[in-house]
């Protein structure tokens, strides 16, 4: 097992970094969170997201001066404070720096390496990939809550505690360039890449119009200086609204993807995203004989139970009907 | 990377099992999660847990009929209900069969192979492991909400509403066994061990006056049949409370612990919990530069934003105070 050595990731400094911050406010994420994002994992106005707190209201609020400390919502806690979501977000980016240095070894050694973007055609059930020839090896990463964690926006959001606002993302989006900090292990994971002569492409759900103030945002935070339209793909670039296939094909034109890095399963496919799919469909989609293997060798997953698509359902999508229990003890 | 290709996982009946559920109403993880499992990967009575709801109240409730379907919690929703935490869980679990096969195939052809247990002196800056000498190969994991999803405890927890009740925990304990669903992808995860000859231990903070029934719960999901003190250790088998290390080091004794699985800090080391450790310095500790290497080679993590040591933190601990962002529109 000499590639499990093959990687030595430097952490001294970066062990600083992981403690930060991203938040919805518990309550939108049960509410919300299902309509709010399916079909996008990343930010985007929902239909009945909460709206501006009215001016007045926040006058009011300042005049009553500092309000006391916001409670942190659970899905916070953990992404962002727990040392349990830093081992999982870092267990992922070193399976991923593994990966991508048997990969490129493969193609050093005239191998054929196999792309991981679905082909136009395949299905969940019979997934098809797009062919690589000779192109230069690519790996796509998804930005927020994938590659960078939304510290300074989401500190403000929990602050507020009025929900997710897309007018105040907007403006973060444009202004919150050095708020942000790399997921565990991101950093070494897209050194490894760079080393290897692995592209680094990002494919995110930020808008367009903002594409030099989030290249500044990935830069800022060690993650290299992406270039739009060929290593930084936006909402707008390519297709309709927050599906990702058609930036994926347009990478996938010009790179051999070997790999993917997301925290929604539409990082890796809109197919799971495909509108009337319900949850438990969903759920098992992914463990599928033929994407199954994907998980960990091309597809890499990072938690996310704060905001997203994750986040939907209710209680009887979530429970199933055939493990139910009944208290011995009684009660309602 | 021949090694990737090792595991032909069947998972066609395996995908239905996938959607289920446990939770603690999301307002118990921010406010007493913290207090509640700090020191405990699982299931304790938390000082300041919430009491049983009086008679009275239930039987008004009862009289009433039944109550609206419940609101599922985000965490709840992400880790039960998602495609994204099913991919997480399958995608370590996974790494882990591709591990568990190289660990053995390397005793196979008689090189040493090292235990992940840390050794008594060890610090979490300077770990040293016991020794493994020829013991026979083992596989340690966790049982709730890694090895089992506690579908109807939680269920049911989520319907009353209540939050975590210990004394109805330990009614689960002793009759919930066929509410249980393995988690997704520990059933071929296990399947391979058991084909490696590697055996599969339970380490678990359930009570060990539940023994024969945590047993049956484990067997019934399709995971064997442990044996309790030598296949099966649990809360007062060994050492004081709800510490896993004095059963970690019996379990050592016999066997060379290859790789172990949990989804709290707690199922790898005591050492996370040692009294007074900052959430910040919990969070830096599993990135220094001599653990980092565990996480997928030897430490497996899964998902849980439910309930644990990862849902700890108050605001100012969670948020770092350089990744500040003001608004360039103001508000409060």
């Amino acid at each position: 097992m000499t590639l499990l050595r093959l990687v030595p990731l430097a952490c001294a400094a970066f062990a600083l970094q992981g403690c930060v911050a991203a938040a919805v406010p518990a309550l939108a994420g049960s509410a919300i969170a299902g309509k709010r994002f399916l079909g996008d994992g990343d930010r985007e106005p929902p239909a009945n997201a909460p709206r501006l707190v009215p001016k007045a209201a926040l006058d009011a609020a300042i005049a009553a001066g500092p309000p006391p400390e916001p409670t942190v919502p659970p899905g916070m806690q953990y992404l962002y404070g727990s040392g349990e979501a830093a081992a999982l977000s870092l267990q992922s980016y070193m399976a991923l720096a593994n990966f991508l240095i048997a990969r490129s070894s493969d193609r050093e050694i005239g191998h054929d390496v196999p792309s991981v973007v679905l082909a136009p055609g395949s299905t969940l059930a019979a997934p098809r990939f797009v062919p690589c020839g000779d192109k230069p090896l690519a790996l796509v990463l998804d930005v927020d809550e994938t590659a960078l964690l939304n510290l300074g926006y989401e500190q403000d959001e929990a602050r507020r505690g009025t929900g997710y606002d897309p007018l105040r993302w907007d403006r973060w989006e444009k202004t919150g360039t050095r708020g942000v900090a790399p997921v565990p292990g991101a950093l070494e994971a897209i050194a490894v890449a760079r080393r290897a002569d692995i592209a680094v492409v990002f494919n995110s759900n930020r808008s367009n119009a903002n594409a030099s103030q989030t290249a500044a945002a990935i830069a800022g935070a060690g993650l290299g200086t992406p270039v739009h339209l060929d290593t930084l793909w936006l909402k707008g670039d390519a297709g309709p609204g927050s599906g990702k296939d058609a930036r994926r094909a347009r990478i996938a034109d010009k790179y051999c993807v070997i790999a993917m890095v997301g925290d929604q399963l539409g990082d890796f496919s809109d197919l799971f995203n495909a509108p009337g799919t319900g949850l438990a469909a969903r759920r098992a989609a992914i463990q599928g004989r033929e994407l199954e293997i994907l998980w960990g060798q091309g597809w890499f997953m990072l938690p996310n139970p704060v905001y997203g698509t994750g986040l939907q359902g209710g209680y009887d999508d979530v429970f199933p009907a055939d493990k139910r229990w009944a208290d011995p003890a009684g009660g309602q």
